[in-house]
């Protein structure tokens, strides 16, 4: 995997207010009609001033890397997650903001792993995309990108609004760990139903500062490692426990994320409840997040989910299944103590869940 | 699982418009407060009409069923669904309309499930239930369960206005097959999102004839089989091979539904077409679901999902994965050939999908 | 104008946790079908207990009163606001909340009036209403006043926790200033477009701490006059001098409130401005209000609305019509010196607009 | 007023699939930054191709007139409206559709005026406007006039999809007279609550077909007098007979809007009724509109509506002030009978109301 600088062609601004390093890593954003066929191939990124002109009109220093080649968002690994992770850490000083160019479908899952990777971010790790490749008339690509590029170089006295990964889109900055896509057919493909957005984008980009982290008291802490032996089970009724079991008993399991019913609850039959027992009891990791779009687990308050609670099974509240599935990612890589596991999934580490009361 | 016939001591109207049957399952809807400890506990259905009094203003005949004892909807399995759709059956002819009041969590699931089960349903079949026990003084219960018994009487010269499976919710008539539990903190916990309400509940209720479907030409036949052993598999970056191989080669599954991104999209590595590939060839039927809540499948618009097409999994179009999943239970039951399976996947049945042009 | 009490023959409960007093103007809320001619009469509100029978579970001291005869909320006027901020001063030490049950259509200028009228008020005084009857079924009347009387009861450590004129309405708590009537079909008739909800009922009522106005530090006041000469002028093109001309010269006009276009803007014709500026001399107050939905008034942006500012034209930020005509008519009351009336119009005195920065 | 050819400078398309009028007025949309202070003024429109060099796509012909000098919408007159009105109809045979250029403070009342003076519209009339400047980087200005054209450019077998006056804002085209500005600080400016969008713009732009005008069977008829000597009443409790009696006795009134509460009511003062009688009398048109966002007039309904229908006010039923008023000024200029007008309000004439049953 390799990530080349690409000359975009464009007189640095006389007084520059701010240095964006633009990774672009591949998706419907980049894409172009093919002159012979009209199918869409990965346009040229040295051309995008010709696309998107008033970056002309942006008093940035701006740097653009480019993966080679561009790959589709379905195949994006855990690999490049922390190889981004990697280039943010070897250019962190050298920039005020980043802009992560990134195919819509995984960009959810994209945006929440690098959130963890990045402990005491002071900086933003904007991503965005587009609906409508940038070599359509009625593209959604410049007006992102263009928005991206502005809120990764907005500061305040020197400092960075926004120290967070984030997900830029249509007209709302969203919390990175907190987003999901909905693709729509419309131009809003992302929501954070239970987070507020960070700031609207309208005449002016309105900033929603209570909801932004703070900045960081520590210097900043890339992680290189994340654990991929874990899995999804979604819970529904009539599941057999030829299902339960093939998953619990998978090679190399290490964690689990169980997508269960309204508030965190789960069927109470024994077979169920004794094949999740056995599996704590072998070391498996696994965390109870709802399968409603708003829901937010609260074990123990039915007896649905009592069960769980007592056995071992950690509540998620009100965690996304992409967030829980990128922070048990980056928690089991820890390889620590079962008691400190359960503790870091419980907490609120960079503002992907309800901090506990 | 038994179903007790019970007496709400009410005077019968003097000219009934139409007669009901009401079956409550369970659920929150029938909860109140133990008079010891305030614990919650299913309440004696028989007093209803000191909880809903203006029931007596109803013109209708009402018969109540309840299951004995009520369960919590996480414990509802294939055989509630069976034994239902045998109720319906059996008295069928003697009612207009039915009620059926269940717990939140499973009810997308329990309603998609009766209305694969029921085919040319001629008369409504209106599940509710309530996120407040009807012992409580700010319950939802009654206005919910006094809108669905209207909803379900409801006719026009002589004829039902809604013969299908439905959710109604709050303030919104649902399409079951189409319905998805968001657990909201809030009143409304139902929604539609890819399919418009069939009725809303105002000052009055204004139905939306164009959206209900139309009166079926031929007599109700009642399916009495799902086949259970089906699962579903979440793709996610970063998953294994080793999840991937566990679901696939579990005990005697014969059907997956397949979460994917976006528009329809998986991974090309070859280690998971492969796996995929294998499945099919061994007759396991695979149904590509959009894991977005707005999504919809368009296998072969991209080269992600062309491969899935090509090797024989089936596009789920916009289902839902909780349509998706009792769709798949109930075609797989009929025993009918690989092409035969395909083609009744990738019909609308009963509403659950958009129609194929 | 007489207000009696009447008896609505529940036992006190035996450990009252707060004591209300309600009162009862008219409006559909109360309207029950003639038992004759089906057509819709006031009921006899001592009988509330029949139609709402949850209310024996409050733990509250209920006192009532009642507008005789009830009236519609269409002929509502300056004399029942002054009455009823005069019944609240009377009864405020005795009671520790306040619930008026009022006619939809002028709810939001009877919640402003009051706001203005009752300064430093430290106990909730919350209008209510409904859609449909509380005779019929469906109505929305009992969890309306249910609702209504729980947040006016609501303390925390003995503080009421929203010491406000509100309205609830539906599911949502809105400030009666910032409140209009949008007359939906539907059961959510009020918003607040320009100011979020001071609470939401859902499973819980889910207060918003933050946005609710602090307890006063002085003692309540209030006031016992309004100036009715006040008059609207809303804006269109093509408007003509005859029109103008007529309000601004309407007898004893002391106050107008101009609805602008858009941000506050309105036409620079001289003939219209020399209107205009002539008023302001002769001592006419003119408040600037947007016509739009969620205008903000910003005087002095554009060409268009400068020439009023210039001129001594008051704009009223984000204030909505029916809180500006309140506020005129409170304002003019206390004759004041001009520049002490521009100010308190330009000053957010109730939480009634944007306070200036 | 006068409207001059504009050179823009692009090679006409080679085959060009539909030809297009731009016609500019003025408004936010054509300004730029000035070079010397970095105030706004309008800009030089033969360099739009700078602007929004993806017009450069467009298969259209495209020809372009600019209002010398251009106005601020706040400016726009009756004589504005007759003048477009007029030069629609001198160019209706040369183009296939219209796009116009409008500030948005006053563009809702401008496309229900140009509704009404064109009658048996047979080609897309979409107006359009900006939120921020073309001179600015994040403009909607851009993505608002490329989707117009393509709006008014579009035909289904050689007929245009859309042959009404429209306006198209942000994401979403509205009627024209249905619709009203809502002047967010965000880029959905307008909106029709009332009345569904007839499109939306997303990765296509999806035409809801039924919501659309058919195509007129007759030719187009152009009208060209509008009587401008209307006004507005809006009621408010406490309105005083002054300002009724001036603006119903206002030099040369013909027709009044009456802003009405809820479903039409208003106070049953003897003083008001008798003013209204008298103005009826004497020959004025009063128009019954809700002063309700989704206020729907049903006079009679209640006692307090009952009287204006028996003294002769005309129902609008659910039009919006904008259109009532632009109506009004139509309709009276045709000099017809009183019963007549009566008649040409209460009907549907352009889309502006539900239809009577």
């Amino acid at each position: 995997m390799k990530f080349l600088k690409v000359d975009i062609n464009t007189a640095a601004p006389r007084h520059p207010e701010a240095s964006i390093l633009l990774i672009y890593t591949g998706g419907t954003i980049g894409m172009v009609s093919d002159k012979q066929d009209e199918s869409l191939v990965p346009f040229d990124f040295s051309e995008v001033i010709h696309r998107v002109p008033e970056m002309r009109q942006f008093k940035v220093m701006l740097t653009v890397l480019s993966l080679d080649p561009p790959i589709d968002s379905s195949n994006v690994g855990v690999e490049h997650w922390v190889k981004l992770a990697q280039l943010i850490q070897v250019n962190y000083h050298e920039y005020d903001g980043f802009v992560i160019l990134h195919g819509t479908d995984t960009m959810a899952y994209s945006a929440s792993a690098l959130s963890f990777l990045l402990e005491n971010l002071g900086k933003p790790v904007i991503f965005t995309g587009a609906q409508v490749p940038i070599g359509r008339m009625r593209t959604d690509a410049r007006r992102n990108l263009i928005t991206a590029l502005e809120i990764a170089s907005a500061q305040r006295m020197g400092r960075p609004l926004v120290p967070e990964v984030c997900i830029f889109f249509n007209t709302v900055l969203l919390r990175g760990n907190r987003s999901t896509k909905v693709e729509s057919r419309h131009f809003n493909a992302f929501h954070s139903g239970k987070y507020p957005p960070l700031a609207q984008a309208g005449i002016d980009i309105e900033f929603n500062p209570s909801m932004i982290l703070p900045p960081p008291a520590e210097p900043l802490r890339v992680y290189g490692d994340l654990e991929s032996r874990v899995g999804v089970l979604k819970l529904f009724p009539g599941i057999t426990p030829a299902i339960v079991k093939a998953i619990l008993n998978s090679e190399g399991l290490k964690g689990l994320v169980l997508e269960t019913f309204g508030a965190g609850n789960a069927p109470t039959y024994p077979w169920f409840l004794d094949l999740l027992k056995d599996a704590v009891h072998r070391g498996i990791t696994i965390l109870n997040v709802s399968q409603c779009e708003e829901g937010e687990v609260r074990q123990g308050e039915y007896e649905t989910s009592k069960y769980l609670k007592d056995m071992g099974v950690i509540g998620g509240a009100d965690i996304s299944t992409e967030a829980a599935l990128t922070k048990l990612m980056f928690v089991l890589a820890q390889n620590v103590s079962v008691e400190k596991t359960a503790q870091l999934l419980q907490q609120n580490l960079r503002g992907e869940m309800k901090a506990r009361k």
